[in-house]
């Protein structure tokens, strides 16, 4: 295997963070979720960290049960394209629905906010979880697990499709002969498949970074497979260091059987660090904000996973109440998994709920601590870098001002950007110009 | 009537402006449609100049017959939010079609894009009129004209309804209590309407300026229709002021039909100055321009407005041929006005195509010229301000530069703005949430 690449990093910097409670704090602005100021200092924050990329999360439904900063929140095309002219190197990811939205226009919206930053965007295609998202786009009913990720597949054929109409040498742009293109290298894509037809060719042309970077966040195994086959990056989340190496192991395996190398793909678990001088100040901190969570707003957070189901009925201190199949047509491994501990370690609903809504991460501890188990995930193949969610803002600055140059002191962590480019930074191929492919390959 | 409000002006700074050979001109960076630094100037400029908005045009499909800069070019959301980082007064207006996209999605992106700019978005609701769209969008036809705009008005209907989904003062954020919001003040829409079913709420509340700005664009029946019950302001184009003031009247008489004042809604047309030191000089400036254009491309051009039609087929020097129906279902009210010209005046083709790709401004001249026309234009209500669109970038400076400040100086137009909102510079009102204004009025 050629050398390891260096370790990789992202923000999530939608609103405040993870903690449904985390707005009570007084360290946060508590309309953090709309207010512009905010996320530009956590992008340029993060930027100062030379991390890869600000990530930003989306949904497509809320009612009144849902966690406060999903209520009022910035649209990831508009904040990202924001942050895209006050910023310079850092990557902007966002997560976009491939069930409620239509691949001409996704493709262009990401191919301009690609072109606007110079080839830093990235898409994170995730097929909606939430049920309830069908009755805002007039469609009777939310179609089921499998076939969102059926969709999702012939949707990025589809976008990549579009996003090589253009040849990259198709621009002459002669002003003496006046010719501005050339149209041989300007292609239809013709695309008739069970859910889309779409002609092409799309009008914005392929960025420096070629394709925008394409996330996968699903853990099922259709997530799995359409990030082996189709993503550049997995945004994942684990409790331990052994399952994320099996998680690793799976994608690298599967995308190999791809036919693409296991270096096409990075495996970003998200991780919420607390940091503190001591292990004390650490574990303060997080008590200080699990305390901010009342069983009722982690009740309300656990509902959200099973399509808003309402467990203030259950009570709380008797064991996790048996759910059948609720929740496995929406985020089916997150719920799979909390049912799988519930039972495994006999937990009341209680536990789950306040377990849920504020886990204690691994990486809680002194600077040198998470240096520590940030370069043994990385090292035992665990991760090829972190998606780092603070429910703090002062989280995401003690991570860039403590642990990163511990990380860079050791040869782990750039000390500047390598590149302007998203996948640059990442180390990802350019994907090549189908079109330009076949000529060549012919 | 009241007293007349001042002047006001956009700016359309998509790309290399109105005429489709502008990009040869030495002056124009060629690939200006992607240039993001070309955006930043060409706003920073009309902001400069105290300009009401910029306007972002757009379309949903292309072919190797289409303008240069449309083959290529920034999608409006992405690009005005970008704007939105980079200034700080001027509105931020861009076109998105009613016939290819969610409700639900574009109230979002319209709302956050106002939530970032801070009150200072617009949308321009078109209804798509090329055909070849409905092949971008897996339909099997593109819906009539009628019809589209029927659609239009139901759409709109909803996205209003969104954007009321959260009454003003519906946050609370009380740290202490951890009330993060008032349930009472959360409206659910519950639309369900011929085209759209859509339950809400939306997941981003209102900026101050209440909703986005809404412009329509369309001269028809149905557009001024629509324009009367339901816009704010209406981008229109016309070749005198005769034709200009009966298109005012009756928009402002269909207005005022639908319930609403005729101060309510800003009728604004588009005027693409030449400017020079003496009439020798702006003349010698349109000739300029008209010399870049070739006669294939006007052709092309044309061929644009009648669902592309190719008139490379007919005698250039004949009278212009009979097309029957021809454009009727895409830009009706321009197909309709070519034919009527055409037939009136007894043009050949040639005449046709080069006077539709470069027309002859009326407001051609002496910056104290133009000046007098905007003014005779605004004085006898043949519109309340313009959209400017140069064929040169030099062009946005020199109305900045020479023809503003004598403007400002006959106390037409500010020297300053008057609010950090579209709506407060545009003096229109704000409109009431839906549920707030019905608790008042019970």
């Amino acid at each position: 295997m050629a050398k390891r690449k260096q370790i990789k990093f992202g923000a999530l910097i939608h609103g405040v963070g993870g903690n449904v409670s985390a707005w009570r704090h007084p360290e946060v602005p508590a309309d953090a979720s709309v207010n512009v100021e905010f996320y530009k200092k956590q992008a340029q924050t993060a930027e100062a960290g030379k991390f890869d990329l600000v990530f930003i999360a989306d949904g497509l439904y809320i009612n009144e049960k849902s966690i406060p900063h999903f209520l009022n929140r910035f649209e990831p095309i508009t904040i990202l394209s924001a942050l895209a002219a006050v910023t310079s190197k850092i990557g902007l990811v966002g997560t976009l629905s491939s069930s409620y939205s239509e691949p001409f226009t996704v493709a262009r919206q990401f191919g301009s906010l690609d072109q606007i930053s110079g080839g830093r965007a990235g898409w994170n295609v995730v097929t909606s979880p939430l049920e309830g998202s069908a009755k805002n786009y007039s469609k009777t009913e939310h179609p089921t697990h499998d076939e969102r990720y059926k969709i999702a597949e012939e949707y990025l054929e589809v976008t990549r499709g579009l996003w090589d109409s253009w040849e990259d040498d198709a621009f002459i742009r002669n002003k003496e002969t006046g010719v501005f293109f050339d149209p041989a290298k300007l292609h239809r894509l013709d695309h008739k498949g069970k859910y889309f037809s779409v002609q092409g060719p799309l009008n914005i042309a392929r960025s420096k970074q070629g394709h925008p970077v394409i996330f996968q966040a699903g853990s099922s195994e259709s997530g799995k497979n359409l990030a082996a086959k189709s993503a550049d990056a997995v945004f994942t989340g684990h409790d331990s260091i052994e399952e994320a190496k099996k998680f690793y192991k799976d994608v690298k395996d599967r995308t190999f059987a791809y036919g693409r190398s296991a270096d096409d793909i990075a495996i970003l678990p998200g991780i919420g660090p607390v940091i503190g001088r001591t292990e004390e100040e650490a574990e303060q901190k997080y008590q200080e904000i699990a305390n901010l969570v009342s069983i009722e707003n982690a009740l309300d957070y656990l509902g959200r996973f099973f399509d808003h189901h309402d467990f203030s009925q259950y009570p709380l201190d008797e064991p996790f109440p048996e759910l059948g199949d609720l929740g496995s047509n929406s985020f089916r491994s997150g719920t799979d998994r909390i049912k799988k501990i519930a039972k495994e370690q006999n937990l009341t609903l209680r536990q789950v709920a306040l377990g849920s809504a504020t886990p204690r991460s691994a990486f809680t501890g002194t600077p040198e601590k998470i240096a520590d188990l940030i370069q043994q995930w990385h090292e035992e193949e665990a991760a090829d870098g972190f998606i780092i969610h603070s429910s703090l803002p002062s989280g995401l600055d003690d991570f860039v001002n403590l642990v990163v140059p511990i990380l860079q002191e050791r040869g782990l962590y750039r000390y500047d950007y390598e590149s302007d480019t998203l996948r640059g930074n990442l180390g990802l191929p350019i994907p090549a110009n189908r079109y330009t492919a076949a000529k060549v390959n012919s």
